[in-house]
């Protein structure tokens, strides 16, 4: 028997990008190639990423694309996501997050393109967010022509970063004009925050439309559905999930 | 041939809770892990229940939660439903129900978040309730506090008893802020409500987007549409069925 | 080979309101049993009917039900649909007619919650109906005690009578408060019309909610529309087909 | 081995045509038979084009209709689509397009009945066109009567000469009280187009129910996202691709 002379590092890492990027179309929440997802390794400091442009009927785990934190294509014969450079700077300041998934799904674009932050109106919203889901300023033409999606970055980092917004809890935001983009502990739970993002972006839609001054739930609730799922004394799920 | 030396007693129970949860997601009323079913045996004052936090597509007659009245777990490996309590105070308290069912479908979760009940706008609500579906007020600090999912039983139960609204002939509310319950004489029939309660709250959503000022229907065309189907000399079906 | 004793002279009226009843369920038409067609033979003055309540899963060309236009069952085990005396009357009045659709299809249904009829408000509309769709006003309770169903079919034949509208160039209605009813030389045809008639107050929702004060298509491009499908010298489709 | 006496030299156009046909269906642009792409080989002054009023799931490569410049049929045994001479309009006045496709899907046709372009509001938008996606006037009745579907090819036309539009940066239009027209530099990719077209008007309805007011896009973040997949400089995808 021989043992293969290279052996791929970052095969774990290829099949969770790969994987991820699959569920943003079978949750349709991209049609052709409008959306992407990556996995990051933060001990290689390397993460695997959709290839630009690619469908995603043709990927493989192959032909994802690994990129290091300065935005250096370590292995992929393909152009990474033209959004790289967003996801990059995600995983450099927002510390901890493995997964960033970003879509243009119908209800969190139209949010997006609102310019709204989507009010806390409802349990399904509290059961993943205790806040409002935050939305960015507009880039300025400077930032624009600089470096956009390196830009895209730093406006989703500064907007918590101004607010005080704890990343940690507030997994998804959108970018105004834009669209979604969500992360978590792994790319499979990035691209999970994207469901649920549009979910959520779905019903606060039906809610204005059936009450324009709808209020947001009461504190004390929110704060009820958020504890029991992610506080310390949750009791939400099984322990040996 | 050997007997086996135990027999489950809860099969039945346990296969109805299970067919109910899958069709939660059949009929595409949650997604992920977000609704839940139980189906009650009155005569030995045990309920079978989704399993909390666990996906349908994992879920077994086997792996239902079996639990009493007063919330104890008689048999299962899995914690029950985070929304258990709510069952158990249905119930308690409308005597004659054998199934209740909770989701999270957007068109009711929007009604809900609005906190508005649904007008009987036309002869589809009619067919299968002749009331406007009931919307409860929220929960105070304290219930949140104390015990949630059993103070979300009691504010449902206290909502048809201080408007005096009959639970057998409106077997569906919204609890504000939050989402759909329903009930019925089986599992499968309180799935059943759910899914109509989803209708029905979609046509009325578009129903106010045509016409906010609409009215609802008259009551004498109310009442021959739920007489028609559900008085006494009612005549829609077969009787054989 | 021995000939069988009796034959069914209503196989093919079976078998057309049978293929009918299912394209009411493959449209999405309809959940559960909400909706129901039936085929007409104007020779033997019988019609075919889905029986009331049972699925469409559960349908045969076999079970369904052969009523006379006195509303006698002629043929069959199984109650006919509740609404026969509805699709009977349109069978009486409107000369010509072969089938009748009956459905809860939640965008037309929306518009007959609304009571309002539905503009022409463009060519997708006037392909099918040079008219607005006319939705008809509420019963009086009289004749909702008399006999409710068969004044519902009253009520849209003198709908069309006092507003002097040709029922063979409106093949379509609303009935307010309740929903659509269609009709056509065809059960499959009258079928095919409730498919149309949901996109059509599909898209007149959506119209209005991107400008309240939509403006009907001016006559000349209605007219056009209609003539070159439906006018003397119609000039869609193939001769042969 | 016998060479055929007669080659179809019409084979791939034929094919391509009826591709893109299927895609219209696939996509659910258009129910019935509610749409029609073709196929322009400019050489030849041919284009292949879905016969009138025949379902989707009846084409075939071989029934496909060809078409000259003129309007004359060159090969085909069925009549060509309806719309056969708005096509020939545009392949005439829109040098260098390839492919044009027509459906009624609901999005589009709202935004067309509403009479109104669709704006700029995000970056999905932008990514496939830096304008409003522009709405035709209603034609007159002289245009109708003279010679309509050649004439709704005018004013497609004229709307973009009028006001100095640039077909090659916006393959898409709305012509009023009707519906969507989308072309390319292939069949395929006018329908892609259509795709894309109908994904921007339901994103564009649902931000004006957020926000009646929403604003356009910042200029400078409309023309990055253009020039990223379409400028000369563009890095959007793969080369080889």
């Amino acid at each position: 028997m021989v043992v293969p002379l290279t052996m791929d590092v970052y095969k774990t890492l290829r099949e969770e990008a790969f994987e991820a990027n699959l569920e943003i179309k079978r949750r349709n929440l991209a049609i052709y190639t409008w959306g992407n997802a990556s996995a990051f390794d933060p001990d290689k400091g390397v993460f695997a990423i959709k290839p630009s442009g690619v469908e995603y009927d043709e990927l493989t785990p192959k032909n994802m694309v690994l990129v290091d934190l300065e935005g250096k294509v370590i292995d992929g014969k393909l152009k990474p996501s033209s959004d790289t450079k967003t996801h990059l700077v995600l995983y450099r300041k927002f510390m901890g997050i493995y997964g960033v998934t970003h879509t243009h799904s119908p209800y969190a674009v139209a949010w997006a393109q609102a310019g709204k932050p989507v009010p806390v109106f409802g349990t399904t919203h509290a059961d993943h967010c205790a806040y409002e889901i935050p939305c960015t300023a507009f880039m300025n033409p400077e930032e624009v022509k600089n470096n956009y999606e390196l830009e895209t970055g730093n406006l989703i980092v500064n907007t918590f970063k101004n607010s005080s917004l704890d990343y940690s809890q507030i997994t998804m935001t959108l970018v105004a004009g834009h669209g979604p983009f969500t992360w978590g502990n792994s790319a499979a739970q990035s691209v999970c925050h994207s469901v649920i993002l549009e979910e959520i972006c779905k019903m606060a839609l039906f809610t204005v439309m059936i009450e324009p001054g709808a209020k947001p739930l009461p504190d004390h609730i929110i704060r009820k559905h958020w504890e029991r799922k992610h506080g310390p004394d949750a009791y939400y799920g099984q322990k040996q999930l």
